[in-house]
């Protein structure tokens, strides 16, 4: 079993009640990342419905969670369709809910019942050099301990690595799980947050950037290989910006569309 | 008080419940566009809430809704922070769900605590014609009826207007309610939903395009005046589009940025 998978791993209680836990090797700083954090939540999720994959998956960040403790998942279905599953989940630690979930669930190889013809519309990947000529994401200097780098390889275009000013804030690369698990679209909406915020190649080290809400959008289910990624922040108002992002997979296939609204905090 | 105003207005029944009535005039065909039927959710949310604005609103759309029919809503704070509150509420009609929102609240014209100094990074507005140089939603024939447009004048770029398969699926254009009321936060993410889809620049009448779900980031409170918007869709995988787009107000602010996932339907 890959490393993602077993460290977000549920084990069911009944009712729509899961045991999980957070392991602190997935940290950003001294809190689980987001997108990790989220996992147990989704996985209750797909427990709990009739279809196999994320297509929609909302998470509202209550409050930081802890790595190496305990939680609870609290799952339900809001609506059993039939080619979708709407879902509802929370974790908590401690008594104390951490995120709130929510997702739609369908299956990422039907077309959805009566669909039109394909227009032709997609978002071709940029142009990277290849991983070996990127340069690796701790080498950026976010201004935060990043121990989830021991769990992920993030490799970032090489122009992008030199914050400058006059950068638009693009941040471009690869990715792939250490252990050399194959991707799988349960874990997009990790993947979707575990690149340096886009900030950073215009204002330098920004620190942690909490995020309030982030919504992925499962588009297919990823060929094996690295996964290719850019995330976009063009608007940051009152220190909240919103990033938006698109991930590809090694057949240069949109995988993944994410949207979030996080802070940008003084240091 | 204005038409939107008091036709998404909501009676306090206690414990987080309310009335409320959809208004068949805001109907896309023969339901009621899905930004309108949100609104009833969003405004009991803000009830219960300390804080004035909505931040982020994310809407599930189980089932289509009524027009001319009573609905009920029920809201519930998730969580009540110092500077936002997150709140999930349900809109039902015959005792069924019809859609299901969960909602970042706060001030827009606070800062986030703590902010970093402001990047410069913003979205500037499309160079349009004037409105009255524009075309009337009604003449681009999006092959449904489109009652709404009593409520809501919405033109679009002339050059848009006679759809080519060679477009870009891009729609932009100005968008004011049709009783001269000023815009306001709270109608922010209806005006995000009121645009043709903007396949239809592409693939011309696309009929009625079901939203699964709508996120939308409401930035700053609008000024008085015509809004300008732009909307694209880039990515369709199986009849399963992802649209996004940007609102811009009179004095050329981003006051709104939208992201939904919906269905493109053969006809």
């Amino acid at each position: 079993m890959s490393e993602v998978e077993s460290e977000t791993s549920i084990r069911a209680l009944g009712e729509g009640r899961y045991a999980a836990r957070l392991d602190a090797t997935w940290n950003i700083g001294s809190n689980p990342n987001g997108g990790y954090a989220l996992l147990p939540a989704l996985r209750a999720m797909l427990d709990l419905a009739a279809h196999p994959d994320p297509l929609s998956v909302t998470a509202h960040f209550l409050r930081p969670a802890s790595g190496d403790h305990d939680a609870e998942v609290t799952a339900r279905v809001v609506r059993a369709g039939r080619s979708t599953t709407y879902a509802t989940a929370t974790i908590a630690q401690a008594g104390t809910p951490r995120l709130i979930a929510h997702a739609v669930l369908g299956d990422l190889t039907a077309p959805a019942p009566g669909a039109a013809p394909d227009p032709g519309l997609t978002v071709d990947p940029p142009d990277l050099p290849p991983p070996e000529r990127c340069v690796g994401r701790r080498q950026l200097g976010q201004g935060v301990d990043l121990p989830i780098l021991d769990r992920l390889e993030v490799r970032i275009r090489p122009e992008l690595a030199t914050p400058d000013a006059s950068h638009p804030a693009i941040v471009e690369g690869w990715l792939r799980l250490t252990d050399g698990a194959p991707p799988d679209a349960r874990w997009l909406p990790l993947f979707a947050d575990a690149f340096p915020p886009a900030l950073l190649t215009r204002m330098g080290p920004v620190g942690w950037v909490p995020t309030i809400e982030l919504t992925v959008h499962v588009r297919r289910r990823p060929a094996p290989g690295w996964l290719l990624a850019r995330f976009e922040c063009d608007d940051v108002e009152g220190g909240r910006m919103i990033e938006s992002g698109t991930l590809w997979d090694s057949a240069g296939a949109v995988v993944a569309r994410s949207r979030q609204l996080g802070l940008v905090l003084g240091r």
